[in-house]
């Protein structure tokens, strides 16, 4: 038979499916032998039958309930309803998965008019059992019944008025008593009955109000944007009241073992005397630091240090505990694994290693790789952000934090930055042309545009803090200023940008430190020495690839050559290339394309020395590099010597109705083979030069948006005859390969084919998803807020892999390939190659590396590191 | 040992791989008996290795031919190079699949001056003698020394105008030698060698000359076209000359044993006295009809007859023969299964089935199902196009031909017809609103779009001719004229518009009888008995399914309920339900539509009592609906009580960039649930009104662009609700099925886990093909034409299946669907189930039905019926 409710010495630490978190870890520490206030826990199922019976309360439980109560009334010697000694209740949520302030708590249960009047003996006693019931009252009506606290504050506020009282401790022990009396009135004339004086009723109803609180709209979007099952149900803990408050060597805290901030092995919190929990969150009163307690109460501070100590052995985590001391005896009322940030969390980890608490694995596994991030980037301080004014919100385009003052236009934002001020470049939508203010600038926020727009790919690839496609936000360009519904900004005003969250925030807000030390470095190293999967980096310059190196990459996975060509002198070349009407204009244009790319591989090669560099020839539709503005058009017009109209008119020509289905990818290269030829030259020639400097090139050659094999082929053929020309001229022989990028639903389901010609595969799994969803993320937007609020999605599809859709494509496709070509390179280059739970999945699919932005090198080798402890146990 | 040169004695008709065509049926025209000019074969792998052997002929294969030689001269009593006797040959091209005009010929070979001159003893045979040796002459120097043949035509126009000769037969002997020895000058100069006297050396340079001319540009353009693999190779033909134009009693024909344009059963064909095989070709002369031959020399038409009776029994086939009679004895020089129009080709076949010559599932397998289309369309006249006046060339958007006058506004359209005028409606591009203008018109021409714009659509689905995308067309709309290349149309000029060629002609040019006769009947009842595949129609309103049934469609396979908005009126509340700020106003709109939306399901389950009809749900981008030009705009914000400028902002922000990957299908009605509940209402009410009149309704309401099976299920429980509260309301139970097309690649492999809710799947492979290869249709036309230049396509994906990328998509989506609901019914509505070789795939890999426009259901019954025919062979 089903059992629905736990004595705490009948749980233990393992059962919080049933008991919730909090549950179970009260039981533990009752098993442990600490102080802890005697109680029951009822379970998460009984949570769930109560909302399978249509939200009534079977009597199995109730029954089950009033056996605990008599359980407890015996080991506690009081009794619930007792005039002489009265048993007083805490109800409290708990689901197996913390939601912290999502759900109700009732304290004080078991008082009633008669029992209030029996306790009351003195001022003191009268002044704070009036002052618990009245706070029963209120949290009766508000959490079962659902009425508002606010007639009921309103009560204090008008006695403080009438009495000229500055602070709730003015309230005298009258005042208290009329304030529970007045607020039973209020009690009847909201809910049109009597407060019930039954303790056993108040109880059942405060047990099925938690019940009920599980499904309330903040808790249903916490769970949602948490990621958390509707089905778990919470549990709810039943607990003997102990009193904060109660007398002057009474106090309540809240303590971690370590710094949840910055790690340090110290006792971390705070405690206000004289009070109960919901003082401290409240922010009434200003709590104490921790390290007060052990000067004034020396002993009280050792026991909880000792016990802090126990637990943190007992769970080998830093815990975050709650605590309460009535009458100078301390009770524990809580303890769990705490919260930290990332940075807090590599160092107790690292700290918990040497202090051989925990192995290197477990190390490994106590931080989310996603979160590492945090430690990456610049980041506003957390509770800076709370406090801060946000004027807008966009897409979190390129991650991190920055700080400076808004500019319309490039040369405004480069005349900032002589004058020495911190330039935001603020654009309807950035183009080639906004390069170098892009460069310069310290952050980049637009109006339009997606995560796969120029100015997101262009900051990513910069590692610059960007925030995207803001429609709140409108420009006025002709007064420089920018307009945020009501409030207007102008320029040179100071903006706080979080490329991480989309958020944009009005004036400075504070940052947090950085977290790349000695600490991330070590931890770092573990994880190189656990994983499997090799990582490498998107990355297009010398400068992406530094940066790439020296967060671990082994290599490039994707170098994007047409990044290459967004700086000014280059984007020229590119659109003379783009417009010629003739192979040979074109060739002309590619020409001067040619030394300047040239020179852009051998910088490359040479800070990848001895490591693969796998390159993109070009992929995306050639008109995103053409002009947009009149004044572009007709310097471009000019240089080509046709007519304003001649241009606008090819540009027309180009645009096309689907463009990411367009004319892009290979089809380019197929259309214009003078355009591999010419890449292929720059590569080979590029790996000759730095090979007779004596470094060591590995380039491998991709092809992009391929779709079946007779593209490869026919492109394949170029190049090999293209690089063995200059190599037979040169009389160098460079190792290469030429593979292909499987971002198409058909080559993957084609894979055998293809893998007969193509030498290594890379997934392009941010097309491969657009695909085979057949979607562009570009429009989804309109769309998939939809989908998650009706729960059709769960997840971003575009941050974490499909498993069993597009997941399913890529194992059917590795399965193809090596049953061709056994020992291909196979590997992901998506914005999936630096989420931590598609990297475990290309682990465990069996792809040979991943590879994704630099900045995501250490969340993708973590990741890696963490799938191989998983599969281990 | 690899055989080389075969006798024709040695071959047989089903040697025409090795031998050709013609080599093959000459040799069984020799086994049978028949009069045909001694001579051999040299197979097309002969061909193959002078290829492989870069362009040399191997000894072994010149000792065959050599060895041949000499058996020929055995059993001709001839010698080549004999001065008594000598043999003269011809060598003649021949490749498996038949190749017309396209490769070359050599004749008289064996001739030199002493030959000759031995040969003329006078005035007649000096002229002839000397008129076959220049001829050689020129045609060894064109074809195998590739010099072009205008010089030597020059010597004889030269003579002809010093002599004042009207006609060459005024050429005399003497002239003929003359113009001989001045063709041997001009072939020394051209070719700075003299004309080779020894004539082994003539033939074998003929015989490498014929291989050369397998690789001509011409050659494999027209392999190209029509998909004839590089690899085949040609053979070459050498045998003995007979002279059509040696004497008087001498002539050359070409006679098909039925008509090859109606398939009436009797000999047609013309011949021409004293001449060659080229003379007729050539038309300078006019030839005599057949029936002359019966009149004139009625012995060799007997022979002729009989010959013809007897090749017809023994190839069970319409034969198109060559002869020559020389000096009054007849020679058959080839016999091949003779082209046919589709007219023809049906009555040849019914006829032969009941001559009981073939059986009737032969019968059905001698017309290409494509073909159909000519005899259900009205189509141009053949030798009509060939004189006509191209002026431009587009898409193919709706088959069939139509002759009109052109007008440029749905206005001058209606009163053109008015006025008694067939008007053509020739317009940018078309919106919802020239749906009335569409209709009216005869035949529709645009200047933007592709086979899915708005035209071809809507046309498609008219039955109406159509070609778009005519991007050579300029509309001068203000002065009403259209201009293509230098010709300047006026409003109301005649044009002739070839919507299965996308080419549009000057003029009028004569159509072509329709086939659908009695013959077309019976031909099709055969083909509905064999096939085992369902047959349905992709059909909007009742005329179509009118016409849909009138073919022999089976129900309904697609109705898209978008089309249904496209008139006036409906389009109106269309836009009002797009642009509707909140649900309110998007639900009073949807009222407006639910009436109209109703009765059209009303016909239209009327028209097809007791049969399925399988609904779509809304399907396109909203914007599609939006109105374009200014003066709409402002007509929709007025009803809307809004600004134009607030309407225009809708209309853009309702813009997407990748539109067919965007806000579409299902995700439309996931984002607004009423438009399903609306949809379903219409058809749900609708199906009880009929009911209640008797009819028998199976709707099956068909949700689109599924990539998820949370999608599906969120919808199903809309539609599902909704109909059971009409059901209940009005106590009538419609028994109705939820199905889902099966369009973007994760729902193909994930269709296990759709099954479980869909209860039928219906493939929409225009989608799923665009998305599995990652081109939009729009767009491929700017780069598909490089594939196929390139060969790296080899034919139009969206005309026939890819079996291979999406062809294993569907074959995996059936298993998995099967898997999960052994008896779910799979179709497919993709405009691939109107293609004959798609059907006959959809047949094999185990699909229930296909569905096509209803002018196509004829082709894809009578392929399936082959199909089957196939399977059991």
């Amino acid at each position: 038979m089903e059992k629905y409710v736990y004595l705490f010495s009948e749980g233990n630490k393992d059962m919080r499916d049933i008991l919730g978190g909090k549950g179970a870890n009260l039981a533990e520490m009752v098993n442990m032998g600490l102080p802890v206030p005697k109680g029951f826990t009822i379970t998460t199922e009984a949570c769930n039958k109560y909302y399978k019976d249509n939200q009534t309360l079977d009597k199995i439980i109730e029954e089950e309930i009033n056996d605990a109560i008599e359980r407890l009334e015996a080991v506690t010697g009081k009794k619930v309803g007792g005039m002489t000694n009265p048993l007083l209740l805490s109800v409290r949520s708990g689901s197996p998965i913390s939601m912290p302030g999502m759900m109700d708590t009732i304290l004080n249960l078991g008082l009633n008019d008669d029992i209030a009047e029996k306790m009351a003996k003195d001022k003191d006693s009268i002044r704070f059992i009036y002052d618990s019931y009245r706070r029963l009252i209120m949290m009766f009506a508000d959490v079962v019944r659902g009425y508002s606290k606010d007639e009921f504050e309103k009560i204090i506020a008008d006695i403080k008025e009438e009495k000229n009282y500055t602070s709730d401790l003015d309230l005298t022990a009258e005042d208290m008593y009329d304030i529970a009396m007045e607020s039973k009135k209020v009690y009847r004339k909201l809910v049109k009955e009597e407060f019930p004086q039954n303790p056993k009723i108040q109880l059942m109803e405060a047990v099925k109000a938690v019940f009920r609180s599980w499904n309330t709209e903040r808790a249903k979007v916490y769970r949602k944007m948490n990621n958390i099952s509707e089905t778990l149900g919470t549990a709810v803990n039943v607990q003997e009241m102990v009193y904060g408050n109660l007398t002057n060597d009474s106090l309540t805290g809240v303590v971690f073992s370590r710094n949840p901030s910055n790690g340090e092995k110290d006792l971390y919190g705070e405690y206000l005397e004289k009070a109960q929990g919901e003082d401290i969150v409240s922010g009434v009163r200003t709590p104490k630091d921790i390290n007060d307690l052990k000067k004034e109460y020396p002993k009280i501070y050792k026991d909880l240090k000792d016990i802090s100590k126990l637990l943190e052995k007992h769970y080998k985590d830093m815990q975050d505990m709650e605590f309460t001391v009535e009458k100078g005896k301390l009770y524990m009322l809580q303890t769990r694994s705490g919260k930290r940030t990332t940075l807090a969390a590599l160092k107790i980890a690292i700290n918990m290693v040497e202090e051989k608490l925990i192995k290197k694995e477990e190390a490994l596994m106590r931080i989310e790789p996603d979160k590492l991030e945090e430690v990456l980037h610049p980041s506003f301080d957390k509770e800076a952000l709370k406090k801060a004014n946000m004027i807008a919100i966009g897409l979190p385009a390129s991650p991190g934090a920055s700080i400076g003052q808004i500019y319309f236009t490039v040369e405004d934002v480069i005349n900032a930055k002589k004058e020495g001020k911190n330039p935001i470049l603020v654009r309807v939508e950035t183009s080639p042309e906004d390069i170098e203010g892009m460069s310069t600038a310290v952050g980049i926020l637009t109006v339009r545009g997606g995560m796969t727009s120029h100015a997101a790919v262009v900051a990513r690839a910069m590692g610059k803090c960007c925030v995207c496609g803001c429609h709140e936000v409108f420009i006025d360009e002709r007064h420089k200023t920018m307009i945020c519904g009501d409030n207007t900004f102008e320029e040179g005003t100071t903006i706080s940008l979080n490329g991480t969250t989309g958020r944009v925030y009005e004036g400075e807000v504070a940052l947090s430190e950085s977290g790349i030390d000695e600490a991330f470095e070590t931890f770092m190293s573990w994880a190189v020495n656990t994983k499997k999967i090799g990582v490498m980096a998107n990355a297009d310059t010398e400068k992406d690839a530094e940066v790439a190196l020296s967060f671990g990459a082994e290599g490039i996975g994707l170098c994007r050559t047409e990044h290459m060509f967004f700086e000014e002198d280059k984007i020229f070349a590119m659109r003379k290339m783009i417009v010629a009407s003739n192979s040979e204009e074109r060739e002309k244009a590619l020409k001067e394309l040619l030394p300047m790319q040239m020179l852009d591989f051998q910088n490359l090669f040479r800070v990848m020395n001895h490591k693969k560099v796998i390159i993109r020839f070009l992929d995306p539709p050639l008109h995103e590099f053409l002009p947009k503005t009149k004044e572009e058009i007709t310097v471009l017009a000019k240089s080509l010597k046709i007519t304003d109209e001649e241009l606008t008119l090819k540009i027309e020509s180009l645009k096309e109705f689907n463009p990411m289905m367009g004319h892009r990818g290979c089809r380019l290269a197929i259309t214009y083979p003078e355009i591999a030829v010419m890449q292929t030259r720059a590569i080979i020639e590029a790996a000759i030069r730095v090979t007779k400097d004596g470094c060591e090139v590995y380039p491998e050659l991709m092809i992009p948006l391929v779709s079946d094999v007779n593209e490869f082929k026919y492109l394949k053929d170029i190049i090999k005859e293209t690089a063995t020309d200059i190599m037979d001229k040169y009389k160098v022989n460079i190792p290469y390969e030429i593979g292909t990028m499987i971002e198409i639903p058909r080559s993957a389901v084609m894979s055998d084919e293809i893998a007969k010609e193509a030498e290594f595969f890379s997934y392009g799994t941010n097309d491969l998803t657009q695909m085979t969803y057949g979607f562009s993320r570009d429009d989804a937007g309109t769309f998939l807020n939809d989908y998650y609020e009706k729960g059709i999605f769960k997840h971003d599809l575009f941050k974490t892999i499909d498993t069993s859709g597009v997941g399913k494509l890529l194992d059917v496709s590795i399965k193809l390939a090596r049953k061709t070509r056994p020992t291909m390179q196979l590997g992901i280059c998506g914005e999936h190659g630096g989420d931590g739970k598609s990297v475990e999945f290309c682990h465990k699919i069996g792809l040979d590396y991943v590879s994704c932005s630099p900045y995501r090198v250490p969340i993708a080798i973590l990741a890696a590191a963490q799938a191989v402890i998983k599969e281990n146990n």
